[in-house]
């Protein structure tokens, strides 16, 4: 695509880094979309990204219609610099594409000992309580949380019930999805995994008001507004589709995606050693917690990924055929070699 | 109590706030608890509320066990004088109580121009995901959001499916919960809204696994680490309970609650005058979005508070007999005038 060598490499990471942790939606499936928004020159392989205001503990970076895959961690650089000098750093981000796996770029800040927060807003897929309309993406939260004994605290979740990926699978098995997911075209409760294709929409975390929906999308509006109202890229329905086939929404109120990017050095708070203590200890009490018969035991955020990127580090990722066809498909037009499937 | 003038006329507005905006569990019903926590010794009527470790835009407060409704305001200034000057601040505190309501603290902030963030643990009354235990408070998250001719963005929620309030609600109409809201005593769902005695929790926000469960106690988590862990304070099934009669656990790993308040200076991301037209632009665009058929339209977070605001401002606030009969006990203790009920 013309990457430099350097963007090439750390786009491969987040996108591995993905696979890796079990995140299979956001990982190397998703190559040959990112090439098509390249194609239909929504992404610009060779972006001068910057700062384009700041304070000593704030910037606004302009990723220059860049791969959020190599504008993210630029920010996020950002947001550990600012930390190391203010105690601590927050970026937001116009201008810019999807991002990958929010947790990747919320870890980066664990190696600083600071506690890394990453956030994005999403083309517009979900439902706000009482609408028929979508309005927000799924816009995902991840906080990353350094301890010293235990693995690290890492949730990365979509704002959302499910995932779209997680509609996607139940497409492929043809099996209806839980009541509480999604709703259809008239806003009413649907399990049809297929509703996002038939004119429905996703539900905020929630599902429905009696349940705390409200609350849902309250925390994917300030995802919202953090990414992109404080940026200055677009928001809510106008934020530009990830398939490049799908026109971009006339008249839009800003440029690109936001990503909102966050680090906050542990010792302007509290000595490293005592709060790493206290957070094994957290941990460690958690995991003790007594576990519902029927379940082996309480899980701390980031343990299912942690256990998915011991297996896969020993066995490979794999891959669906479908996904490699599509490699193969980029790799042919890239002059890159065919991927072969070995004996499993 | 031996409150100072200016930490009880304080004191009063907070709880005043949250009555007028329709939270009434935490309102003037609170103040009989709050007396009771003086009475055996664990609230401090004079503290001396000091910053104990800062950073350009970082510090730890020290709540010196003084009642919460004045160490948080105290914290939120720190943020908002911090963010004057780094354009962000962030304030978490230890050895603190029960706070009231949290959007209260993050509204401070919108009279600076500012996005305001307010967090608190609290005690223990919500299993994780797959724990029979209760480890977490209800934990709520308060975002405020400046605009400029629409009203403010104001999200003010617990981070479980349902506040303990809503439980107590059912209970004096002996009407049972809705699946998702609780669990009882083994970790299975219950529709008893009086799961609480019997040795069940709260869920956190997303009911059970399947729909998102392990989301909203990540949320709980982030809230008790940021308002705990990094001040000092107790956290997770430590926290001291808000009933003075249940006894404090053995082995505090901290002292007191904690807190964690934010102030953002938007124009140290934007200038204000564009914030403020896309913020109106977003509002408005939501408020728009097409309503599910029997739903009247899509709310703003606030709307409803606001909308209490507005009628409570013209007709008073409406006062359960209980809460009336406590008010009045606390006064003869007190030696104030009894209230007396007008003619409705």
């Amino acid at each position: 695509m013309g990457c430099s060598e350097e963007h090439a490499i750390l786009s491969t990471r987040v996108l591995l880094s993905a696979d890796m942790r079990g995140v299979d939606s956001h990982g190397v499936a998703r190559l040959s979309g990112y090439v098509r928004l390249w194609e239909s020159k929504r992404i610009n392989a060779t972006p001068n990204i910057r700062i384009v205001h700041q304070t000593p503990s704030t910037a606004v970076v302009d990723g220059d219609a860049g791969l959020g895959l190599v504008v993210a961690p630029f920010a996020m650089q950002v947001a550990i610099e600012k930390a190391d000098k203010a105690g601590t750093g927050w970026v937001s981000v116009k201008n810019s594409n999807h991002y990958g796996i929010a947790g990747y770029h919320a870890m980066m800040a664990l190696e600083h000992n600071m506690i890394g927060i990453a956030m994005t807003n999403a083309s517009a897929i979900v439902a706000p309580t009482f609408s028929v309309e979508r309005m927000l993406g799924t816009n995902p939260i991840a906080v990353a949380i350094p301890a010293h004994n235990e693995p690290p605290f890492v949730a990365d979740f979509a704002t959302t019930t499910a995932s779209n990926g997680k509609l996607e699978i139940l497409q492929r098995k043809n099996e209806e999805a839980p009541i509480g997911w999604a709703q259809d075209a008239n806003g009413l409760s649907t399990t049809s995994a297929n509703t996002l294709k038939e004119g429905g929409a996703l539900l905020p975390l929630g599902g429905d008001r009696e349940h705390g929906s409200h609350k849902g999308y309250a925390l994917g509006s300030i995802v919202d507004i953090f990414s992109a109202i404080l940026s200055g890229a677009s928001y809510g329905p106008w934020v530009p589709p990830f398939p490049a086939y799908v026109p971009m929404a006339e008249n839009m109120p800003g440029e690109g995606l936001g990503h909102f990017l966050g680090a906050m050095r542990v010792d302007a708070f509290r000595s490293l050693a005592e709060f790493e203590e206290h957070m094994d200890n957290w941990i460690r009490r958690f995991r003790l917690a007594k576990p519902v018969p029927g379940y082996e035991k309480v899980l701390i955020p980031g343990d299912t990924e942690r256990e998915m990127e011991i297996i896969r580090s020993k066995h490979g990722i794999p891959l669906l055929d479908s996904v490699v066809a599509e490699l193969n498909g980029v790799g042919e037009k890239m002059g890159v070699e065919r991927l072969t499937r070995e004996a499993e």
